[in-house]
């Protein structure tokens, strides 16, 4: 019994590391200048690292791999090997990261609203078949 | 007209510092663990550096007067001194700032759907007439 209540003690901590806010929440996971980026990449249509290291803002393949990494343990993004020696693999977004599509959509309002200039990324394009 | 030019060129290259996208450009100025946290508590009442300093993720001095000097720079807050020697100010959301609320909502559905438990803080309250 102690045993499982230590486990709930560490489980609580680990889930609310700085508050029980979930804005606290969602930015331990999401707070930085580059994981929202690749979510847009994710919604977007892109799924593979190139097409992630092709976006304009240049994010570097440390951070990417970093990201996609941590995106996956917080299950927001699963992937899928789509080749062999090397290893390659597709990223897409899981029904929860998918969700995260409101908030993009408020950041892109309000955006667009206080920088006149500002314009949100075409989906890509593709046809369904793709090599390999 | 050449220096004018330069001039614009310029201040488009300052705007876009990493691509047009609305996105990317939000996340130049709140894309990290602290500065929508200090716009929450700006949205709940708080405007004094100790009131921020007392939130539950105990934000460090250096990075609250770091966070609430960008975000008067980009125009989302106002300060006011309310006492001199020594000069203390207080802080409060400019229009273009109070316009986060949305986004802030939308991480807070989708926050509240996905971590079971994450509960929002309440607004402050506190008399009109408030000392000095």
């Amino acid at each position: 019994m102690i045993r499982t209540g230590r486990l709930k003690s560490m489980k609580h901590k680990m889930t609310f590391e700085r508050s029980h806010c979930p804005i606290t929440i969602v930015l331990n996971t999401l707070g930085d200048k580059w994981t929202l980026l690749v979510v847009r990449d994710l919604v977007l249509g892109k799924s593979r690292y190139q097409e992630f290291m092709a976006s304009p803002e240049r994010i570097a393949s440390n951070i990417l791999a970093d990201r996609l990494k941590k995106l996956g343990d917080a299950g927001l993004v699963t992937r899928r090997a789509y080749q062999e020696k090397p290893a390659r693999y597709e990223y897409c977004l899981t029904r929860k990261g998918n969700g995260l599509k409101t908030v993009l959509q408020a950041i892109i309002a309000w955006g667009k609203k206080h920088y006149p200039g500002a314009r949100v990324f075409p989906p890509i394009k593709r046809s369904k078949a793709r090599s390999p």
